[in-house]
C-alpha cells in the first residue's frame, strides 16, 4: 500500500441548476478537478451519485460521464451508498491508487434533485430507508431523524434552542462561500422561529437538497510530494433500520470509521483542526462529534453551545456551509466535504480559512447512519 | 499488488423467486458463499445490483446485505453498472483484496426483476441507455441490439439461421444445469420459429430477465494455495449511446479489457479453456469473439457455425447456459458468470464440465456494450 495525495480539486456552486443536466454538472467539476491538476488523461473515474435512476431515468453513469469529460475507453464505475455514496467513491479510488493498480483517479460526486415534484423527490430518498420495515410504515428520513432528535433531547435533557449553534455556525460560514446555496447568516431568534418540519425539526435544522457535483484527483503521494494527503481512510456500517440498533443514539458505524481513520493516521481528536461533518440534520451533528470522540456521550451538543464548533474555535466544523447551509446534493456531498478539506489544507479557503489548519477530517453519512465514511486528510 | 484467488462460491437458481426478497436472496447466495470458503466473517462486502431503487424501492444495499449476512459493521457499498455491475463489482474487491488493504471481501451480485409489470422492467432496464439521446427517442435495449445485429447480417451476409448455434449451445447446456432457468434444449427449427422481438431479434436471440444471487469470496492467493487465482482482471468504457461509436460493429471496450487482462495473465485467446462471454443477445456473443480475438472481425458467427462453442470444442461458451438460457439477472449476472467459471475450473461442473479445464476467462457488459469487464482465472 503506498500513500496517496489529492492532485486537483473542482467544484460547482450548489443551486437550483435549471440549465444545467446532471452529466454538464459532473463534466463541470470534473475538468475543474483536472485543470486544477494540470492533468489530460485518467486512468479510471469512480462516479458518485444516488438518485439519478429515478429522477433523471439515467443509470450507468460512468461510461456516461467519461464519454463526456474526453476520457472515453477509460475504466468507470458508479458507487452507490445512499447519502454516502461519495465517501464510498473516494474509499475504492484511494484503494485503486495505494493498490499500485491505477496511478490517476478522478472521483466525481454529481447529483441533480430539484427538477421533480417534491414528493417525487422526497420518494427517491426514502430508499435509503429500509423500504421493508421503515418506508413500508409511512416515515420518512426527516421523521426518522426527528425520533432520534427527540429521544436525544428526553435523555439528556436538552431544549430545541440547545441546537441552534449548529445552524448559526454554518450560515455563517455558508455566507462567505460563493458555492454555498444558503450565503445568508441566522441568529438564534431566526433559527428558532423556523417552522416546524418534523417535530422537533424545524426549517433550520434539516439540510436542504440541491443540485451539484464536486471531484478530485488521486495520485500516489510520492508524484505529487506537495499534494495533501490522505493519511487516513475507513468505512463501516450498520443497521440500515434505525430501529434494529440497541442504541439509536449512537453512531456505531461513525465510531468503528473514525477509529480505524484515527489509527492508520496516527493522530487522535484533539489533532484535527478542522471536521466536515455529515450535518444532515443538527442532531446528525451532535451525534457525530460524540462518536468521533469530540464529546463525550449527551455532550455533542455542548461542543456548539461552547463555542467550540466556529472558524476560531476548538473544533471547527461545516467550515464552508456543510450540509446544512453549503447544501446537500446528496451523492455529491462527501466529494464537496474532502473538495473542501483539501482547500483549507492549501490555505485556499478564502473568507471560512481556519488558520493554519494541518490536519482535516471529513465524515459522509449514508441514511440514518447505515454507511459512514471516514477520511484524514494531511497539508 | 498481491495475487487474489476465489476461496468459495455460491448461487440461487435463476427463477421467479416469488417467494423470495430481493435482500433474502443476496443473503442466500452469500452465505453459500461462505460455507463454500468456511469462513465465518468478512472485511468488506461489495453487493452490485441494477434496478433495486426502481423496481424494489430499496437502495442503499451495502449495509442491508451486510447486516442481513450477519455481518453488521463490516465495509460495504453497492456498484452499478447496468448489467455490468457485477463484473465491476468483482473488479472493485478484487483491487481491495490486492492492495493489501482487506483479506476477505465478499462480492455478492442480486436482483430481483420479475414482481414489477413488463413495462416497469423495460423502462428501468432501459436507463443503461443514453436517456437523453437514445431512450428519449423511444428506442429500447431490445430495439438498439437489434440495428446492430442488422448491420451486421448486411455488412457481412449472414441470415437469421445463422445465429442458431449460440442459442442452441446455450440450452443445451442450461438443460443440464439445474440452477439454469430455462433447462430443456431447443434445435434449429424451434429457434428458427422463435416470434419477433425486434426484428432480426427473435425469442431465441435475446436473453431472459430473472431473479437471482450470485456470490463469491476473495483472499490473498498465498493464504489459499489450492484456490482458483484471478490473473487478470481489467475493466473499460465506451460511449453510452451506440450511435456516438465510430463503428458500431466493434466492442472497443471488450478488446480494450480482454487485451488487458491478457497481458496481465500472460495469456492470449488460445490458452482459454472456457469463456463466459455476455449473452444478452446472439449478436453480443458474435462480437465478443471478435473483439477478444477469436475470431477474425465478421466471423463471430462461424465460430458457433464451425461447431467451436460446444463443450467439446475449440472455444466452449455458455457452459451452463449463459444469459441466454441459465436467465439474465441483470446486476448480478456477472457472478454468475465467475461462480460458473470457478466450478469449471475445480472441475465441480457436473454435466457441462469442460473436460480439464484450467484457464476461464468471463466478461461481463454493461449497456449496448459501455462497460466491459474481462476477468481470466485459473485452476
Amino acid at each position: 500500500m503506498r500513500e496517496v495525495a489529492i492532485l486537483g480539486v473542482g467544484q460547482t456552486p450548489v443551486r437550483e441548476h435549471w440549465e444545467m443536466s446532471l452529466r454538464a454538472l459532473a463534466v463541470e467539476a470534473g475538468r475543474a478537478a483536472l485543470a486544477d491538476a494540470g492533468v489530460d488523461k485518467v486512468d479510471a473515474i469512480y462516479v458518485s451519485n444516488m438518485n439519478s435512476d429515478r429522477l433523471v431515468g439515467q443509470r450507468h453513469l460512468g461510461p456516461l460521464v467519461a464519454d463526456y469529460l474526453g476520457q472515453r475507453g477509460v475504466e468507470a464505475v458508479k458507487l452507490e451508498a445512499a447519502c454516502g455514496s461519495a465517501g464510498s467513491a473516494m474509499r475504492q479510488g484511494m484503494m485503486a491508487v495505494a493498490s499500485g493498480e491505477l496511478e490517476r483517479v478522478l472521483i466525481i460526486g454529481a447529483e441533480k434533485l430539484t427538477e421533480t415534484p417534491h414528493q417525487e423527490t422526497t420518494a427517491a430518498l426514502a430508499t435509503a430507508a429500509d423500504a421493508d420495515f421503515e418506508v413500508e410504515q409511512g416515515i420518512t428520513f426527516v421523521g426518522l431523524n426527528a425520533l432520534i432528535m427527540r429521544r436525544y433531547m428526553h435523555e439528556y435533557g436538552y431544549t430545541h434552542k440547545d441546537f441552534a449553534p449548529f445552524a448559526i455556525a454554518a450560515h455563517a460560514n455558508a455566507s462567505r462561500n460563493p458555492n454555498a446555496l444558503y450565503r445568508y447568516a441566522i441568529d438564534e431568534r431566526e433559527y428558532e422561529r423556523g417552522r416546524d418540519v418534523a417535530d422537533p425539526i424545524r426549517l433550520y435544522d434539516a439540510s436542504p437538497i440541491g443540485d451539484g457535483a464536486a471531484a478530485l484527483l488521486l495520485v500516489a503521494a510520492d508524484k505529487a510530494p506537495s499534494a495533501v494527503r490522505v493519511i487516513g481512510s475507513a468505512s463501516a456500517t450498520d443497521t440500515v433500520s434505525v430501529h434494529d440498533r440497541e442504541d439509536i443514539l449512537w453512531l456505531n458505524a461513525a465510531e468503528l470509521s473514525a477509529r480505524r481513520a484515527y489509527d492508520q493516521a496516527k493522530v487522535g481528536p484533539a489533532d484535527i483542526d478542522l471536521f466536515e461533518l455529515h450535518d444532515a440534520f443538527s442532531i446528525m451533528a451532535a451525534l457525530s462529534l460524540e462518536a468521533c470522540g469530540f464529546a463525550e456521550r449527551g455532550r455533542g451538543v455542548r461542543v456548539g453551545l461552547d463555542g467550540d464548533i466556529t472558524l476560531g474555535g476548538r473544533i471547527p466544523i461545516s467550515t464552508m456551509g456543510g450540509l446544512k447551509a453549503r447544501g446537500h446534493p446528496v451523492g455529491a456531498t462527501g466529494l464537496y466535504q474532502l473538495v473542501e478539506a483539501t482547500l483549507q489544507l492549501r490555505g485556499e479557503a478564502g473568507a471560512t480559512q481556519v488558520p493554519g489548519a494541518r490536519i482535516a477530517m471529513t465524515q459522509n453519512i449514508g441514511g440514518s447512519g447505515a454507511t459512514i465514511t471516514t477520511h484524514i486528510l494531511k497539508a
